[in-house]
Parts: structure tokens; C-alpha cells; sequence
């Protein structure tokens, strides 16, 4: 089924429509009165619709069923991620978007090479919740991950504490595995994070083992930044029982 | 500690060298003699070895303990991804090497947009498997993954089916979970299966099924071709306890 994705508000009435890049597309697929649309509220809403008008570039739609989104994963996961070099950020958030992550959070740490600066921030931000925007309707989501982008290390750590698991992967980390770490008591959020290309510095893993981390492996081989958070994310989603 | 990739043979006698690119390497990181470094022969045998000569541009090294890959991963999983477009190829190959693959089987199918001619064949898989090596060396692996292309999607089948367990990843398959198909007793080889940009033909799928494999989901978001194989394998790794 077509989905869209619209504002909250644009869901809350009987009728809704297709307007701006929603209404191109509706005109590139064609769709004809009568079909049946999905439509989402990027927030875990949706309703299925029935196209009433597809005339006259209006785009009409009759709301028939609302339900809360069938394609989030039962458990919240939250990728953090220390900014890498070049457009990798962006690769992360695209797939840990289709890999059902509720939100990637951007956080500088000491080895970090490349971090933006508050000018560019708000350009980027933006490109980078296009990007998950995009991937979350292509992957199905109900839900569009944010994007979120914090100031320092230190409240990368605080605000990552806050799940009820927050787990950090350290190359140099050989007794506790992601299996170990996952298999204690239930949990409904998960925090998973990483380091730059030059990884955690030791400092900075013992200030997140103080602020409550978990700090484990994610095996023998060396993963690039971009991988670590993708294979933990895969995992977590694996463990937690999405497929 | 330092490693570098040299033939079979090289790792034979009871004095190493580093030539051409390994000697190039090893000026660079201005190795000295006295320092320790790991020749591996890229089939999962090593030896540690102390350089014994460092000068005039000759690096002479004595083997002083060989030993098995401490890298590898103790289940042999083998990545068959049917031909995407671009170059999200070489993006796979080089995850899955970091991810730990045995190797990586590129083959076509009905949907496959594109797929290399004959002639360009020989240059490109030259080209995937250098990025192969190179992936092993920087993930510290002890075996480069062989990358490996087959001329037709029963071949791909029939080759696949050979491994202790052979998977098959398809989104409209909604019972049996990568969970459920990795559960069931021992293996020592996995095959796992995914398909092109436009997905695998129910055809194609059920040919599948007659070849042995088993067909399974990755869960309900719709994955990109490029993430599917990386997602599955990230779970085969966590599920054989690599992490």
C-alpha cells in the first residue's frame, strides 16, 4: 500500500489531504477515487484512507481506520554516535533509520576530526532529518527517528543514561559482549554508542563507565565507526525479537 | 600490534621480508628493528615475527611463533548478494569483510538492474576483491574474504545449498524468522541469501525452497539491498556468540 507521511494535525480530521510533494507523488503513481492510502503521522499514528478526489490536483481522502503503527520495533533504540568524518553520518542515519532506530544523536568526543560548527548545524540538521524522513517512509516506518545533535561528550552521556540499558562499545573491551549485556531483566529503551574513526579515548570510556554505561565488545575484528552502530543496532534488533 | 598480508609462501621459511606495498607500509609507520609485527598469510595462519633488519630499504623479519587467526569467526558465513546497481557491491564487500564473511558471492536475478559483461568481469573482480583485502587488514582479520561471482542464479542456488544451513531473505515471508531458522542444532557453514534492488520473483523464491533453502523474514521494515546482507550477518555473528 502507497503511504505518505503528514502532520499530526492533517491526521485528525475525517477528511485529510494531499498537498505539495505528497500530491506529485500521488500524480507520479497515478492513484485513482477509491484506492486506499496509508497514512502516517511520523509519530507511530496512522490511518488507512480512501482517495475520494484525485481531480483537479485536489487529493482528497476519506479517513477509514486509525491504528498505531504495526512497523516500530517493540523496543526503543537510540543510536549515539560520535561525529565521524565526511558524509558517513549521513549513511548511519539512513540505516539505522531502516533498521527501525528511534532516534541518532550526534555528540563531538576528544578524537572526533571533524565536528560542525553552530553556523552549519542548522543546515545540516536539516538534511539529516531529510535523510531519515526519506528512509523511514522508503523502509515502511510509522515512525520518522529524530535526529538530534548535542554539545559535548559529557551530555552525550547523561542524556544516553537516561535508557533503561545504555551500552558502550570499546574496541579495547574484551570480557563483557553485547550478548552479556542484553540478556539481563527487561528493558523498553536501549542506548547504543560509539566512537570516531581514532575510537574512544581510555578517559573517556571510564567517564562513561562513572555515568552509569555498560561498556562492552562487539567481538574481535575492528569495525569502522560506521559499522559498530549498525552491527550493534542489527543485533539488538535481532535479540529483542524483530525478526 | 602491526600486521601485514603476505603469500602462503612467504610465511614459510624462518625469515620473512616485507616488499612493495608492506615495505612502503612499514616505512611509513617508521618500523624499527627490535619491533614485533604479524605477517598473515590472508588463509588464517600467522606468525608473530621480530624485524631483524630495517635498513637501506631492506625489511628482514624473523619468525618467532606461528599460530592460527585469532580473528575469525567461528562460523563460516558465506554473503550471496544478486548484483545492485552502482557501487553498493563494493559497500558490502567491504562490510561484511569487517563483519567477518568467508567470503561474498555476487550472482544475478531476474530483477538485477545491471550486471558486469564478461569483459568487464575479470578488471572488476580484481577491483572487489583488493577491497576485500584491504577491509581484512584494517578490521585486523586473519583470512580475506574471496569474492567470488557466479554466471547464473541457479548456480548461486545450487552452490549456496551446499552450506550446513542455507538462508534466504525475502519480505513477503512472514512466519519463519532468522531466529527461528538459526535455532534449530549445529552448523559450521551458513549461507544467506538476499536479492537486487526490486527484490527477489516468488518464482525465484520458490526455486529456493526446492534447492533446500530456507526462507525467512528480516523483520517489518523494508531493508535496501545493501543493508539486508549486513543486517543478517551482524545476527549470524551475535547469534554464534562472536559478541
Amino acid at each position: 500500500m502507497v503511504r505518505f507521511f503528514v502532520s499530526a494535525e492533517e491526521l485528525m480530521g475525517e477528511d485529510a489531504f494531499l498537498t505539495g510533494e505528497n500530491a506529485q507523488h500521488a500524480k507520479v503513481l497515478r492513484l485513482k477515487a477509491g484506492e486506499t492510502v496509508l497514512l502516517c503521522d511520523g509519530e507511530g499514528r496512522e490511518a488507512l484512507c480512501q482517495i475520494t478526489q484525485a481531480e483537479g490536483g485536489q487529493w482528497r481522502l476519506q479517513v477509514m481506520e486509525r491504528r498505531k503503527s504495526q512497523s516500530e520495533a517493540a523496543v526503543a533504540v537510540s543510536v549515539y554516535m560520535a561525529y565521524p568524518k565526511g558524509d558517513k553520518l549521513e549513511h548511519v542515519i539512513q540505516k539505522a533509520t531502516e533498521l527501525g532506530a528511534r532516534e541518532i544523536v550526534a555528540f563531538p568526543s576528544a578524537r572526533c576530526v571533524s565536528r560542525p560548527d553552530e553556523k552549519s548545524l542548522k543546515k545540516k540538521l536539516e538534511r539529516w532529518q531529510k535523510i531519515a524522513a526519506a528512509a523511514a517512509e522508503q523502509s515502511g516506518r510509522g515512525v520518522i527517528p529524530r535526529v538530534v545533535t548535542l554539545g559535548s561528550y559529557r551530555e552525550a552521556l547523561q542524556r544516553a543514561a537516561q535508557a533503561d540499558k545504555a551500552l558502550l562499545f570499546y574496541e579495547n573491551e574484551q570480557a563483557v559482549t553485547l550478548k552479556m549485556a542484553l540478556s539481563a531483566d527487561g528493558y523498553e529503551s536501549v542506548s547504543l554508542l560509539t566512537g570516531p574513526e581514532g575510537g574512544l579515548e581510555e578517559a573517556e570510556v571510564a567517564q562513561a563507565r562513572e555515568a552509569g554505561i555498560q561498556v562492552c565488545t562487539l567481538g574481535k575484528r575492528i569495525l569502522r565507526c560506521e559499522t559498530a552502530p549498525l552491527c550493534a543496532l542489527s543485533a539488538v534488533m535481532y535479540h529483542t525479537g524483530e525478526f
